[in-house]
């Protein structure tokens, strides 16, 4: 695509119908800590950074997949209409949206954050990575920094006057973090030398700021091996009275997608001058301070991931309505048959609605997240047992909307080309774009199999299991519900025999964790955090259903709501009828044990 | 990738087991029509294939892939060194080894043919449509031409003098190939003059060849409407005499994979000087003519399915036995444990099994169906009735191959691509251009729609039903002997339960389809047909491993072959507890009979 078109497009019905009749964000404004915004704020923001999204940054999607990234003596250019798309995007303040007031930010929920974000990475998604990245940053330095770093980098940060870096990976340690080798040399006041090679550094370097700020892992001399002895480090491109900090663009990747995204190789001290600066000035506790901006990131993810299947199930709506392609299966014999718009044929109809059950379904569960958060956030102080729940809803929601949405992401992409036929593989139209760039999601920020071992690992039996408990006991208050219920009644059944099948699923991991079969516990985890993100998605997208009966009950069919209500129906029945099925059946594949990949020796994969 | 590498390899120990273990070829060989073939020359024609698909095509795959087609003043350019390998091609006989002799071709089964295309596609899927296109085409006139056409159009395209396409699509009739517009006007002598746009044309144009001869779908002025009315032409892009024929490139498509095959817009007949010859002077056959092209060309799909899934898988392997990163998990809490090969984690070598247990067992069905073509040409004449059920199954099972090993090829690069971690999304590695080509597989021939409506809506009831009969019967005869295999019998009862799944699912269709519930019938088509693709491969699967097993059990265990065996089983154990129970759980699904594709209005798909 060398023109600039923007195929963006968001259901800005939906966002309002997730917030205030699904979630209920309303209950949070109007008071501390949100006390400046109101659902009159919110909306406007709804409807003004959508046109951000559409008019400034959508129209050079394309652009800058074809443009992709240069390195020009060392420096990565990116397409030349970023510069002028960051600019905009910081004085319209669309990236300090739930930032706190004394950074620079506006103290919003997170949740209109979220929303926001999903607008942006939709129309653009490899631009987004390079303010993603520095907030993500900024963030991290406001939680840890000391108060001299805040002021020097996190502010200027969300300023969006430096741009900002989370250096992890290096060529021999990507998944495995705690081999890192970069070192760190102390020379004095919390200054630190550092050396080392970081790789898939992703918005690595480029011009949109005037500065970089890298967060670097490094090992201080001495300090133990492992993740435990990693100290994290403020490391900028250009020092701070302007001159350079020996840090080097070594190369930068050609990727299958996100092309304008700069994914750079870093030499950090090739000249033995690099500085970097002890995050809090404190040494020893880089992955507790980089997991803060990990976990942000992860969301991050999850947000990339059902942004861009949101926008490829748009443009397939669109395309499916407009192409007419055959006849009417009615007048399958009739040759002399007026010719329909694709979205009549029941197959088309079918992918559709699966795009659109999963992507709503994906939605929910994000912004289910991003409340909990919000809710924890207003509860902090006031009623501490409410505020745990809803963290460690928080906490255990995470791997699934990163890994659930990264992996979706790329199956709606898939269907989206499929419903395009010929013309989704082609670059004159946006889905086979959205494929290319939504495949990394499930790679970066933690494969989905991290994210896996951390439910399995760690997020299930968090806090005793309490928060797994919750969890379950929130989908069984639904159920409980609704299991009468005239219209989604069987729907719901659906949804009470998948809950069973995953709460049996995960008594059978226990059972192997602790019966010695520890190897079966890995091999199944990532089938189970599927399991588990269907039945997340499941039960929200009936809630949502359930709500919008009753509102559309109360509407004439000619109302304009009464079609969107039918619609938020219509994905929950096809979900719960032919998503959830499959976790029953995938209960009943983990309950085999099947231990065939354990069992078969290397050399029989194959003899070459 | 900017320099020549390959990256392909195949298992020749794995043909050779399918070939003589599994389905016996050499039953075929030494006698008509085979008779100047032994095991010795099959065998000598897969290592020498294997030497041109690795040192010939392999290297160009990556040079194709960044340098693309361009079009200079009408014509169309591809990669320089193409025209070499395209020479080899023809010199060595690798497209002809299943020609009739008297077409200049060399006489061997089918199935020699498709190991011969698994290895060159998977070699270099781009490269390959030029021949490919060829080839078919050339097939056709060879049985569709009149003696005359076959002498000046079909030879020399087997020869690789002349290339070959197949135009069927324009701008508004994809797959409803029957509202094609193109005209042809009688100007004398079975001579037509051509005229109209086709699209999507497949090595559309290129230089590799003297002349191009397309065959072209057109409807002869008066003909009726549909399908019925269209004729076929050879129409030439150089007319005999060497001059032009009035065919136009007029633009060639950007894609999203298989960068270096051009498909081309061509325009006939723009000065109205373009001839076009009625294929065997007989008007109004053109459909049936195509499809002898169209049945050959769609299992030629699911071959370049399987051959970018196997080459992907093998790709992976290597990597994953290459790549170090974090200790065994029995060390997980010990940072300083030795790093270990990737292949050692549960979940790669989860993902790697079920790779290898698609790719084989979708190898399997490929050979299965082209070793049904041989045996029905070898009965021919000889025993109608058994040749008659031969050739059933070649019906039954196109759709199935087609279909599923495209959409499985996504699959399996997708999982290539996560083994990689990062490195599988960059163009240093070999897939994600995986993943980019096989993208289309699933569109093109006919898309995985429409093969799904040819088997639920033609061949499951073709004969009377007599051929899926003749397949639940193959089915059954496995389940019945080894159904208390001491080491496969569990699994072999997945298959008994899959195959009752698949049974009773056909019956539900039929059932929708008489019952008036037609709209039914294309919803669940897709879900049918993979079902049904299940059933068959994890049929020969476990027939393939119960080979394997009795094989093994007569050697040592330090023979090379036993651990060759070892992962026949394996794959197959993988496939029977991890995909066939999921079969059963999409007959649940399909037994719901979920209509809410078909019920939700057009409007409620989105406000937007």
């Amino acid at each position: 695509m060398s023109q600039a078109q923007n195929w963006y497009k968001a259901d800005l019905r939906e966002f309002r119908f997730l917030l205030f009749e699904q979630f209920h964000l309303e209950e949070l404004l109007g008071k501390e800590p949100f006390a400046d915004w109101g659902p009159d704020e919110v909306k406007m923001v709804l409807d003004e950074c959508y046109r951000y999204a559409t008019e400034v940054v959508g129209p050079l999607n394309g652009l800058g997949d074809a443009a992709g990234c240069r390195l020009e003596d060392g420096q990565v250019k990116t397409l030349e209409e970023f510069k002028g798309a960051w600019n905009a995007l910081y004085e319209q303040g669309w990236r300090v949206l739930a930032v706190p007031e004394e950074l620079g930010g506006q103290g919003a929920p997170t949740t209109l954050q979220a929303i926001a974000e999903e607008m942006m990475s939709g129309a653009n998604p490899a631009f987004m990575m390079y303010p993603g990245l520095t907030n993500g940053a900024a963030d991290l330095i406001g939680h840890h920094g000391t108060p001299e770093q805040i002021a020097t980098w996190a502010k200027p940060m969300f300023a969006g006057k430096i741009a900002g870096t989370m250096c992890l990976s290096e060529p021999h340690a990507g998944s495995d973090v705690g081999s890192a080798k970069t070192s760190a040399t102390p020379v004095g006041d919390d200054v630190y030398s550092i050396k080392g090679t970081k790789c898939w550094i992703s918005a690595g370097d480029h011009e949109l700021a005037d500065n970089v700020a890298h967060l670097v892992l490094a090992r201080i001399e001495g300090a133990e091996p492992g993740t435990k002895g990693l100290s994290l480090f403020i490391v900028p491109k250009k020092r701070l009275d302007g001159t350079p900090n020996d840090v080097t663009v070594a190369g930068i990747e050609h990727k299958m997608g996100l092309n304008a995204s700069a994914t750079c190789t870093l030499v950090f001290g090739d000249n033995d001058a690099c500085h970097g600066y002890l995050v809090g000035g404190i040494a020893h506790q880089g992955m507790r301070q980089m997991f803060t901006m990990m976990n942000y990131a992860r969301i991050g993810v999850g947000i990339q991931g059902l942004a861009v299947a949101g926008a490829a199930y748009l443009n397939a709506l669109d395309y499916a309505k407009e192409r007419k392609q055959g006849s009417s299966v009615d007048d399958w014999k009739d040759p002399n048959a007026p010719r329909v718009a694709i979205i009549q044929h029941p197959d088309v109809r079918r992918m559709l609605l699966d795009m659109k059950s999963r992507v709503e379904g994906i939605r929910a569960l994000v912004v289910k997240l991003t409340m909990h958060q919000d809710r924890a956030t207003a509860l902090a102080g006031q009623n501490d047992e409410s505020a745990a729940y809803h963290k460690g809803q928080v906490e255990l929601l995470t791997p699934l909307v990163k890994a659930y949405a990264s992996d979706q992401a790329y199956r709606v992409a898939e269907t989206a080309i499929q419903v395009h036929g010929g013309s989704g593989y082609v670059r004159d139209f946006p889905v086979e774009q959205a494929a290319r760039d939504s495949k990394v999601f499930s790679i970066y920020e933690g494969t989905n199999h991290i994210q896996a071992l951390d439910l399995v690992g760690r997020k299930l039996g968090q806090g005793g299991g309490k928060h797994a408990q919750d969890f379950f006991a929130d989908v069984a208050k639904l159920v409980g519900a609704h299991q009468a219920h005239p219209v989604l009644g069987k729907a719901v059944g659906q949804l009470a025999k998948a809950q069973e099948a995953v709460g049996g699923s995960a008594f059978q991991l226990l059972g192997w964790f602790k019966g010695g079969e520890m190897h079966k516990v890995p091999l199944n985890a990532n089938l189970f955090l599927q399991m588990m993100s269907e039945l997340a998605v499941g039960w929200l997208l009936l809630e949502g259903a359930v709500i919008a009966h009753e509102a559309q009950a109360k509407l004439d069919a000619g109302h304009p709501d009464h079609a969107f209500y039918e619609g938020k129906k219509a994905a929950a029945l096809y979900y719960a009828n032919n998503v959830l099925p499959n976790v029953v059946g995938s209960a009943k594949v983990l309950q085999l044990g099947d231990q065939s990949p354990l069992d078969i020796p290397l050399e029989s994969f194959a003899t070459v």
